[in-house]
């Protein structure tokens, strides 16, 4: 993971060098959050020149070790204004990790007002005319790359949102079956992209060199006892498999927490026809996939191909997030309406929790009436088009609340909530408000420390202990987020004592260094502070790390509670 | 001055009380920030139910001091996201400081969604009910206003864009004509009008008891001594009378800092279309009135009635600001249409610099072409109907660039800026950075000090002396501020001895005690003090203290000049 390319879309230059050795032995999250703060000026506008985007596979991608292909895509967020790490799964970051990169950096701004594509292979990367794609959606785009540059290639791309620079913009991630249906979602990274002119990275690994590893054997160990961990466990090895993340709906809805018609209510009364469990009927009868490997050395499975009546394909990764955005938050219970609300994202390049929040809060605005699939699907398609309304909605929750004058936007530093009620699950709230990435389910997964039906021991409506936990969670997440491993295997690493062994000793081998957990610790917090740095000098303060009012003035039912949280624990936070 | 009221919309009651001691002797600017500073969470949802807005007089209002009718309004802006004094001429201030108020505060927000307004007569305030004026523009509303309360009291009041909590919402004052064309425009103050479910306010000031002087000969002795320094300089006893505050248009552009084309250049190719010597023989020849006295008490007369070919009205108060943000900064030179612009705004309630920023935006994103005049009319009305496009317009420049996709955008803490171009004129760049109202002109106008031709010995392109100067002028402005005296004063109060005599003569018979220059300094210092601490809590850093990154890296012709104020410069502001 020696090598470094940058990519100066302002000069359209390709160049391959050293890793600075500021960023040597750093990955994903690491790797992006300290290569944007080092190079990009915090106050810079987001979609200006000096913005970079930095695609960084984790340490581990690339290797033999199991669900290693999560890629890192860091920049400075149109959406929330500060430092974002925004991450996906699918075949790009093991690609990129056995080519031997440990990141693409893209750079400047294209000068001519003409659109190019990145061809990355083992001989270096070159920038190719792309007019002729100019406009295309996601879906028909990656076909015609594909058919251009090989069925093989992993392709990066965005889609007429990006193209559009709207803050909802996704990156997609080809997954295992070459369906750009895995997104680096969060924060617009796709608005950046478009904004350099740059439509879609083609990766080739053909004849790729592989990740060089200082200890093979003891890695190979590791590996073994890690992937071994991921089986066992009930959640990676059988819940997630069979009803993929939407498993959680269940227990979500039954602790009032399961946000409902724009964080409204807790429960939601068509719960039943979008669980996980009748998901996975459906699917079933309909001869659809349910338990799809999308991304590269993935044995979870967490992933799905959704068919219609007739079983022809309509999405593919159909998941808990979105089927709540775009479910329970409009009160919609038509589970084929979400799916194509999902398929016409992933075509069209969009956030598919941003756009559920925006459209939550033009709902709220009474622009369309919670529960009407059809409009919803119909608004989505506005914004593909880039219509007036589309843009607004494009640019997601927090310009939608402004827009149409509404105060109750369910959005941290401007980006939108997570399917966890954060009234209902305390603990979420703390990691919504002191995430240096906005309102992120991912980076403080607390849900399992609050709920007791999941082995929570803390309260889920009190305070106490919850800054202290979300605190520990963000940080070895961060931790986590810099191996390019499944979110998912947090589970198997902290509950099963050979799973974080097998980490351990897979990182020790790979570094040929002996790794503790001090390290990973020190890793963590190393991370957060770096981010968190880049958002206070971007001109961000605690003042940003607050829920919105209505949380905190309106008790949610049917637990019937606020959030309790003071700002003084909140401000807490960072003390570490 | 000893009485305030309090208007509480939630519980639809109103109160007149002592005022605070906290608040004694303040007035105008100093009032109204001091109460949003002490009452209003910095960090609350500008539209929600804990902002404040306050209607406060200058100290001076409803005296016989010449041009004492400004009225300041305060609030939490939705625009800027703090602090905000918005003022406006017309009949409101001076009928107001009669009433011996020294300031109306509207609290809360209404629960029943139902308008009101307010009716202020010598024996309190009433809540009227007011669901019979819902969608009506301030031309139509203040007609049946005036035939239901008598054509002599003066009205604020908010049009359809108000209603719709838009961050461009104006409040409108009436002028002496009884026109709705005085407008609170800047920060949205008209939307949390909106947001509080109050249409009107209507001031009936028969039989006030009038402002208590401690002393009134001396006063009497001072306001002469004033209003002869006003007649006398040239700028205020002439200047103003003849062409209007758009007598600006000449040297400004002359200067190379008229900003064309959403501030792509320094001069405009139309300029002797839309100039104050053209805009004089245009009203003159068609025999509208080129001189008109539009705030009570006002003897400098800079404002005028333009009408059309036939003679009919079109607007009044058709100033310099907006002829500029709707004129040149869009490319357009129709005199007539800009009227008819500004008339619509007037109407709909639509701050003319914002909407004209925006427009410049959506232009520069290739909405509109850049010079179709008709193009703009129209999308002035989509503001006025709300259309999704109107609506994003109608949110200001910053949001209109966020949707469009756009970096080119003239804001800062996302107003607009004024129309001085900051790479030409760098104090005036000084000035919009670092006024804790976001980019405004008259905040801090260091144009005469910048300019050799209107005295300035500053070199305008370079940043020696700016920051010292624009905070000698902010500290000065604000305490005038607090005065209720029209801004164009400071000339006569500057330039002339007996003008500066004269008003700290009527200061001091005022208060009964004797006022000196450095108190006026103490007090123009503890106001932007209390308004800069207010903006950092609410979240805004010295990051926000910036111009955009166009105007450091672009240069702008004729002279080729970017700004060039560092931001260690900028930073020693508020060291005072």
């Amino acid at each position: 993971m020696g090598k470094m390319m940058r990519v100066n879309m302002s000069e359209l230059k390709v160049a391959v060098e050293e890793t600075p050795k500021d960023y040597l032995g750093l990955g994903g999250r690491g790797l992006t959050s300290a290569l944007i703060s080092k190079e990009v000026p915090p106050t810079c506008h987001p979609l200006g020149d000096k913005n970079k985007l930095v695609f960084a596979p984790g340490s581990l991608s690339g290797t033999t070790a199991a669900n290693n292909s999560r890629l890192s895509v860091g920049l400075k967020s149109p959406l929330t204004g500060g430092i974002k790490e925004s991450n996906a799964g699918g075949t790009t970051a093991f690609k990129i990790g056995r080519l031997g990169l440990s990141a693409i950096v893209v750079e400047g701004i294209n000068q001519d007002g003409k659109w190019r594509l990145l061809h990355v292979t083992k001989d270096g990367g070159k920038l190719v005319p792309a007019e002729e794609y100019r406009g295309l959606k996601n879906y028909p785009l990656v076909k015609k790359l594909q058919d251009r540059f090989g069925q093989k290639v992993g392709i990066l791309s965005i889609g007429p949102v990006g193209e559009m620079k709207l803050s909802t913009a996704t990156i997609a991630s080809t997954d295992t079956s070459g369906f750009p249906c895995r997104h680096a979602g969060r924060g617009g990274p796709g608005a950046v992209m478009g904004s350099k002119g740059l439509k879609a990275i083609v990766i080739d690994d053909t004849k790729a060199p592989g990740v060089s590893i200082a200890n093979p054997d003891k890695f190979r160990e590791g590996a073994k006892k890690f992937a071994k961990a991921v089986q066992d466990h009930p959640v990676t090895g059988q819940g997630l498999k069979i009803l993929g993340t939407n498993m959680l709906v269940a227990p979500i809805n039954a602790a009032g927490a399961y946000p409902t018609r724009n964080f409204r209510e807790g429960t939601f009364a068509g719960v039943e026809k979008v669980s996980g469990e009748y998901m996975h009927e459906v699917i079933t009868k309909r001869g659809g996939n349910p338990s799809h490997a999308g991304c590269t050395t993935c044995i979870i499975q967490c992933s799905n191909v959704y068919v219609d009546k007739k079983g022809n394909f309509i999405t593919s990764a159909f998941e808990y997030e979105t089927i709540w955005a775009n479910g329970a938050n409009l009160g919609i219970s038509d589970l084929d309406s979400i799916a194509r609300i999902d398929r016409l994202c992933d075509d069209y390049g969009i956030d598919t929790m941003e756009i559920g929040g925006a459209i939550g809060v033009a709902m709220e605005a009474g622009i369309r009436p919670f529960g009407d699939a059809k409009a919803a699907l119909e608004l989505i398609k506005e914004v593909g088009k880039g219509t007036p309304l589309g843009r607004i909605l494009g640019s997601g929750a927090w310009v939608t609340g402004k827009v149409f004058g509404i105060t109750r936007v369910p959005v941290v530093k401007r980006q939108t909530m997570a399917a966890y009620e954060p009234r209902a699950i305390h603990g979420m709230g703390v990691s919504y408000a002191t995430s240096p990435m906005g309102a992120d389910h991912t980076a403080g997964w607390v849900v399992n420390t609050n709920l007791a039906g999941l082995g929570g021991k803390l309260d889920p409506h009190k305070a106490e202990g919850q800054v202290d936990t979300s605190r520990m969670v963000q940080i070895l997440t961060a931790a986590m987020d810099c191996t390019g491993l499944c979110t998912f295997v947090n589970f198997p690493v902290g509950d099963i004592p050979e799973g974080g062994q097998g980490l351990m000793e897979m990182m020790s081998a790979l570094f040929g260094v002996d790794m503790t957990f001090d390290n990973v610790v020190d890793l963590g917090k190393k991370v957060l502070k770096i981010e968190r740095a880049f958002n206070l000098a971007a001109g961000l303060t605690k003042a940003d790390d607050r829920l919105p009012d209505f949380m905190i003035e309106e008790k949610i039912p049917p637990h019937n509670v606020s959030f309790t949280v003071s700002d003084t624990e909140l401000d807490r936070f960072f003390e570490f």
